[in-house]
This record gives C-alpha cells, structure tokens and sequence, in this order.
C-alpha cells in the first residue's frame, strides 16, 4: 500500500493510445515525433519510438538535454530560442551531439541561434523550422512572411528543415475541426512562401492532440508531413470534455484518499500541488473522476479537492481511494518525481519523470 | 548571467516583510506559526523564528518530515491526515521526534490517529487540534460540533490543543473583513463548545495572509491565540490584487526573457510550469508585472505567457528580462528546485526548495 496522493499510469491504457496514434499517423502518412513535454518519462519516449516515432519534440533546451543523455539522437525543440548567456553555449553542445532542430520566429532571433554554433572552435550544424500562427496568437510569424525568416536562416549559415505551427486555438468545445483546418491552410500558406523563394520545405509540422485526429499528410491530399502531439499517451479531463477521448482512454490518474465528507461534499487529499490548477472557462471542474463521470470537482487548494458527489452514487466512506484525471496532463506530470506504473491494477514499476523542472 | 526562466528572491523585501508580520503578531498578542507550505524552505523558515515564529504549520506528513530533519521541533500539520498504511508509521516516527500537533474533524479519523500511535513497542504522545469551517466549505466540522471530536480524542488517550480554521473565503475581493470575522465568530463558538465540554482550549488558531490583517488575540479583546499566515513572506500578485498589499512588497518574481513580439503582444518564456497555472475568477490575468502594472498577463502556456503590452509603455526589445509575480506564490514555489535570493539586484545565495513535491 503506497501512500496518497501520487500519479498511477494504467500500462495497458498508455499502450493502446501509443498504437492508435501511430496507427493513425501511418495511415495518414505523417511522421509522428510527439511531444515528450507531456511525459517528460525516457521510458515513455522509448516506447513511442518503438511505435514507429521518427524522432521527439520538446519545449526546453533543458527538456533536450536530459534525453540527448537518455540516448535519443534525432530532437526538435519546438520554440523560440533565444541563444544568448549560458544558454548559447548549451544549445551548441547539444547540436554537436544529436541532430538538432529549433523553432525560430525572428531574424534577431535566428542571428542569435547562428552566432552560439559559431562561438566554438568548429561551426555546429543546426536546423531551424521557421514557426508560423495559424491563429493561437502566441509565438509565429503571419504564415507568408515565413520566407523571410527562413532567408535570414541560410544567410547566416543555419539550415532550414521547414515550417511548424501549434493550432492551440484547438483546445475548444467544437473547435478541433476548425483548428485543424486553419492549421493546414496557415502551413500550406508558410510552405508555398519558401518553395516560392526557392527555399525547399521538407518538413511542414503541426498537430496537437484535439487536431491530430483530423490531420492529413501528403498521400492523402493534406500538407502535413509531421505531427507533434504531446497528451495522447495519457490523455486527461480536458481530452475526455472536449470529446478528443472518452474516459477508458485516460492512462494516468491521481490517487487520492478520502479525508474528510459532510453532506454531498467529498474532499481527497490530491489538491493543486498534484493535479495542477488548471481550468479552461469551458471546464465542468479541476479535474474529473473517471469512474463517477457525474461526480464534479468543484474546488481545489493546494492539497485539496472538494467533489460535489452525485445523489445517485453511494457516498464513499472516509479513507477509501478514488481516482481522479486531472484537467492538464502535462502540467500534472510536472509536479510529480515519479509515475507509478501499474498492470491490471497491480504495481509493477516506476518512471522517472526525468526531465520534471527542466524549464530553461 | 543566469539562463530564465528562474524565481528570484529580493532579500530586502523577503526580510521587511517577516519583520512586519511579526510585529503584527505581537502588537496583537498572537503567536505566530507561519505555514511553511508556501516556501518549503528550511532557510526561510528558520528566518521565521529568528523574527519570533513559535513553530511551523505544514500540510502533509511529508512537509514535515523535511522540517524535521532540518531541525525544527514544533510542528502543526494542519491537515486531516488520515493515518493509515506507510503514513501511520511515518506519523508515529516523526512525533516519537518533534513536538507534533495534527488536524482532524471526525471521530473516525482521530481513533485511526490513536492507532497509529499506540501500534509501535510504546506508544507516542500526540495532540490534535479540531479543524472547524468558518465558511469556507472545504474540511472542518461545524463549530458547535468541535467539542464531539474533543472529546473522541481524549477518549483514545490523544492530548487535544484547542481549534483551528483556514479562512478560504478571505480570498476574493472585499472579503477580508468579513472573512477574518467569519472564522473569529467560528473559532469563538467552538471555542466554547470545550469549554462547556469541560475540555481547556488553550490553542485557537486562524489566520489566513488577508485575514491576518484583521485577527486580533485575546490581549486585544480577540478569539485567537495563534496565526498561520503562509504567502507573506513573498506575496504574489493576488495579494496585491485583493489590496493585501502593494506592489513593493512581492519578494519573489520569476525572471523571464522575452522571445516573440508582435504589435503589442509580447510573449516570454515563463509559463505555467513555471508561475503555475492558478487563476482565480476575479483576477486580471495569469500573473503580473510589479515593474509595468498596467501590462496583463493575457494567455498562459506551458512554456509562454502572452502580455498585452500597455501601449503608453516603450515595447520590450526581444532579449530584454521582465519579472512577473506568479498569481498563487505557493504554486509556482513548488516547481521549483531551488530560490535565486538576490541583494540589490545581485545574485547572493541559493535556496532549496527542500520539501517541494512532498504531498504524502
């Protein structure tokens, strides 16, 4: 018996949404390289190559370094790095030890990115994707000025593999399709702007977790040649709300205990500091339990969440366990050490989550 | 030059604020416990009793036992721990150590307290201290109710210290008047319910950050005798939005790099793993700038919080460093491994986050 509260991966659940994201990219005809910000688990990484995974995305050059020394050598660190201090200096390393792509959304920034590889003794080779808004309206140039980003690249001796884009105005009741299609059309846009420059564009990249269902590659007509989605291995409350998933997908639970009841209020000992804070204004609570679809959490502090439990299921007594998803996976994982993994219910190993805080 | 993004520390203000809780405290005849969960720092905390702290508050067994190896020896977990599995025997270990005070609002839950302290060769003093709601609605039992748990206690050989209360509901704008009356009237009320009972109560302790402002001890005509304030050593942007305080007194900021500009919108590289993602209905945004108050923090993710720079202040260059106060200090806190303390700007010490991610 382990003490609450702490993560349970559900190794038979993970297993099945890597197969079907692979399944699903192969017949799609898409390069999947996921995003390992999710997991932040080597172990996890390793069996999304084994599935097929050309390679894995990351959000830190931090998040990179742990798992270039983990042994993956093929990484793309979709984000707008801004190489200057020590920074500068680590990005160089690690390109002269895996192949290396970077996001980039600037010609300052991409300047910069050109004088860390060209600090040391000998250049390192680096890729950058030029990074495009298909309508977040976070990092990204407008998708036709992509060309000037990429120009400025190879004028400076970087190479260009393409254009990417995160369509995270997909996180939405209803709007997967939508932001699945502003996604394609704002990539094509980007592509056209470099191979009208002369420029190739080898890599278009895009697909989070709500619009990877609706993303097409090259076989069948669509633009894509890459998806990099992060949740999918686990999935979470906000996946299941927006009907990405139903709740049998959801691979990884907080464990909770029972610690104080009065009336219809239950209240567990898993608060923000496990399940993360996150709520979306569409979001029925801070999480949701898988297993009482109806139960609704209505508050939560920091070690905390108090459950307005439905009439119709029996009150749980004080001390049992439930299991709740929480609403932002990623976010979650971040806050844990380590995931326990478990098979038909019983422990089995742990995972680190090597790569937890790894923020700069 | 140290890579962002990264929490600071301005010593100055973290010290100017411990003095001036302290004097609060004691021009009020209150003890001061402050709640070590906000800043998991053992260097802080001893800060604490230098400036007059009668003892820690934690929340979990784990917290505590991080403070106990530190060297702290009077400990208030004050949370319902529901003492079962490795938890019973950790609990009986660590109050076999220290002076070791625990929460509790049901029968059930003290009689598996007297268990776990009775289940080694000889059994382990221990106290209890009644949790009660004052209107918050999270744990706690009604104030009239304490004297039933009291006495449960006392009826397995536990020692009870008095009552306790957390005033949740301080927390929105306009509530800490009425929040800091709310758990002074419910304190009283249960309070009396001991004494009626026959049962001293020399222990009534309540005192949120906003409430604290209003909490009076027994010396000035109050109900408490004791406070556990938990965001003043640092504060945060809440704080300073529900006019606990002035933007001068937020002592800890995460230092961010901008890397994306666009018209006005000017994107930095810390996000919700590193300010945390706690938003609260009636908070302007996810964070905010104490150097650039009209600036708000419009979108957060994992790795990018989005500003919506005011357009009668010069637009950062990409590059230049900004420093937000996370919404929630505690949250952003606990993601990090370790405190950057600064003195006039310049980098002096570094400080673990020793208990961060001890939830158990």
């Amino acid at each position: 018996m382990r003490d609450t509260p702490y993560l349970a991966v559900d190794e038979r659940v993970l297993e099945a949404n890597l197969a079907a994201m692979a399944a699903h990219a192969a017949e799609r005809g898409l390069a999947l390289r996921p995003h390992a910000k999710t997991h932040k688990s080597p172990e996890i990484a390793r069996r999304q190559l084994a599935h097929g995974a050309v390679g894995l995305t990351l959000a830190t050059v931090g998040e990179a370094e742990v798992f270039a020394d983990a042994g993956f050598d093929d990484l793309f660190i979709a984000y707008p790095i801004w190489a200057e201090g020590p920074r500068a200096e680590r990005l160089r390393t690690l390109a002269s030890r895996v192949r290396l792509r970077v996001g980039a959304d600037s010609r300052v920034a991409v300047g910069m990115l050109a004088r860390a590889m060209a600090s040391g003794e000998h250049p390192v080779p680096l890729a950058i994707a030029v990074e495009i808004d298909s309508g977040h309206h976070r990092s990204g140039v407008e998708p036709a000025r992509a060309r000037e980003v990429a120009a400025a690249a190879l004028d400076v001796g970087l190479a260009v593999d393409g254009v990417f884009t995160f369509p995270g105005h997909s996180y939405a009741p209803g709007a997967r399709e939508q932001g699945a299609a502003a996604e394609a059309a704002a990539l094509e846009v980007a592509r056209d702007s470099l191979l009208a420059a002369g420029i190739p564009c080898p890599v278009v990249s895009g697909g989070s977790t709500p619009s990877a269902a609706a993303a097409s590659g090259r076989s069948r007509g669509g633009v894509l040649t890459e998806l990099r989605p992060g949740v999918y291995p686990f999935n979470d409350a906000q996946q299941w709300e927006l009907g990405t998933v139903d709740a049998d997908s959801i691979a990884l639970t907080a464990v909770a205990t029972v610690v104080s009841v009065r009336d219809k209020n239950v209240v567990v000992d898993a608060g923000s500091k496990v399940l993360g804070a996150d709520r979306q204004s569409w979001a029925s609570g801070f999480g949701r339990l898988p297993l009482v679809p109806e139960a609704r959490v209505v508050a939560l502090s920091e070690h905390h969440a108090t459950i307005d439990w439905p009439a119709a299921v029996q009150l749980p007594a004080l001390g049992s366990r439930l299991t709740l998803a929480p609403n932002h996976v990623c976010n979650a994982v971040n806050l844990a050490d380590e995931l326990i993994v478990e098979r038909e219910g019983a422990e089995v190993d742990l995972w680190s989550v090597a790569a937890r805080g790894r923020n700069t």
